[in-house]
């Protein structure tokens, strides 16, 4: 019995800022499945910044899109077929799959979201999933936080950035976010227990940060880069750690962006920036994920979820990722 | 007996380029010494790019010079008269003295070359010494050198890049440097056995470099930063090491420097990039300047000085290291 099944492909790599037109959404027969294979019906898809990458044709760490081919993200989703004996029809699981109603997988790289009776199952590709472990193995490795230090995080709002914070006050440093509204900045400091939260399009941005950060950086979680980063980077201590997730701010520029060279700062201050995919740390994945569950059973992180309905809103979702319209993890829902 | 002494003070900061004129040469009578002092004669003094920074009147790692104070830097001299038990006269000594014919000294921070009858003196002040503990410590604890794999150096020429390179082949590296002469990468290639050399004036550069890595660069050990950097960012491997001893394309600078943003290339490669100076590493000083002693009496590393004769042409000798005058360290000889 075949289903028809929307599918989400990449119809031209984006100039920019991604377009609606740029996405396609294509209607298919969904072939039966084969011995070995799992149907896979999608409830959520995650969209993710660094996607934005994967739609320019470079290969970097991940392989690029490829033209007229379906995306692929995070989903969680509900085992309706199978012909695997690892999984059983109404398992949920958490997986690399298409943007679509429906995947086959093999199973290969599909983990079941089995230790999730007490969280909720969208955390899997939030605070338990991704998200949580790149802020988790990124500050713990990179940042190395002290208690009593100060750590300032550009897009504090957003799903990695609003982890960290919650960690590093977990252990005990005084936390600085920054973020691009007012609404979000309340969020921060009401609800998640920031010290300070700033908003980098206020006019007195840079004069805000010196007040919320006296004794100056000693970690800077950066997932934006560009003027935010400028500004964060004249604040820096002696020996200030830089864990680089991300730089939104720039994801979307059509030639190399220029700024502030940042060598003459880093040696003067004995610093250390350095990028990481959260792939890196694949081996503390399983620790790292025990505890961050844990730690949200217990009441100590919480998070928050913006959620857009329908499959064929995707791209919406995907595109206001990229305008700050998202308050931490932005996911789609599509049944 | 008093003695009439010349010091250089420091007459004005410079604006951009040191000039002569920033640099004042006075005579003054020299005071007797006191119980616990040393009166050293300067034999030798070393001038290093470090010290422009402290021309400029910010507190950064070190203490900016006063004005119309007596200049610092790296002294080797000869103890000629001494009220302290721990120096015969006759010793010969390194530290941190004044620019001038005389010194007088507590002792503290005066270490006597007592290790370097087998070498000569004058290593004390760059590959035995300050320069050579900076290549090992910056090399060993940032760059982290694996045997196969690809460094390059800026400023390879230097009293530290050229250092680095040497180590770096001992350790099984393919080694490339970049230099601003052909004189100077003729030295590199053929007497200090780099695999490459590279004159960063010639309009094929980049694509020198690229034929020289082809494999990519794995680490990337910059003292010179600016536009030799950004064409060797361009080339660099998952997992790059760039350990930042210097930036001395940019020391002169005005204005804060403004180039291609870094922070995208960082992320997509996990590459880690660090700033230092060697006194980060102060623990280490004893077993590296044990290992590098050794190294240079087996002849496995070896070493070019470019000296200057006068103390009055100190100032001639550390502006000359900003238009790249010296091959290896810049000495200035004082008797």
């Amino acid at each position: 019995m075949s289903k028809v099944n929307r599918v989400y492909l990449l119809a031209r790599r984006p100039k920019g800022m991604p377009l609606q037109e740029d996405f396609l959404l294509e209607t298919r027969e969904l072939r039966s499945i084969e011995d070995g294979e799992i149907l896979i019906k999608t409830h959520y898809l995650s969209v993710d910044p660094y996607m934005r990458g994967r739609m320019n044709g470079v290969k970097t760490y991940v392989d690029p899109f490829e033209l007229n081919e379906p995306l692929t993200g995070g989903v969680i989703g509900e085992v309706i077929e199978s012909k695997n004996e690892r999984f059983l029809i109404g398992d949920m699981i958490e997986g690399r799959l298409d943007w679509a109603d429906y995947s086959l997988s093999s199973g290969k790289g599909i983990r079941k979201l089995e230790n999730y009776r007490e969280v909720s199952l969208t955390t899997a590709l939030g605070i338990t999933g991704m998200p949580g472990l790149t802020a988790y193995c990124g500050l713990m490795n990179i940042g190395k936080p002290q208690e009593g230090e100060t750590i300032v995080i550009s897009g504090a709002a957003g799903a990695v950035g609003s982890i960290v914070g919650q960690i590093a006050k977990l252990k005990g440093l005084k936390v600085v976010g920054i973020a691009g509204s007012d609404e979000k900045c309340r969020w921060l400091k009401e609800e998640l227990g920031f010290d300070a939260a700033l908003n980098y399009k206020e006019e007195s941005f840079y004069q805000n940060l010196k007040i919320a950060c006296p004794n100056g950086v000693d970690i800077y979680f950066d997932n934006v880069g560009g003027e935010v980063s400028d500004a964060v980077m004249r604040r820096i201590n002696y020996k200030a750690r830089i864990p680089l997730c991300g730089q939104i701010s720039m994801y979307n520029a059509e030639s190399t962006p220029i700024g502030p060279r940042v060598g003459g700062q880093l040696v003067t201050k004995s610093a250390l920036m350095q990028g990481f995919i959260v792939s890196d740390y694949s081996s503390q994945f399983r620790e790292a994920s025990a505890q961050l569950i844990s730690w949200v059973k217990e009441g100590k992180l919480t998070y928050k979820e913006t959620v857009i309905e329908g499959l064929e809103n995707a791209p919406k979702a995907f595109i206001g990722l990229f305008k700050g319209e998202n308050i931490g993890k932005q996911l789609v829902k599509v049944i």
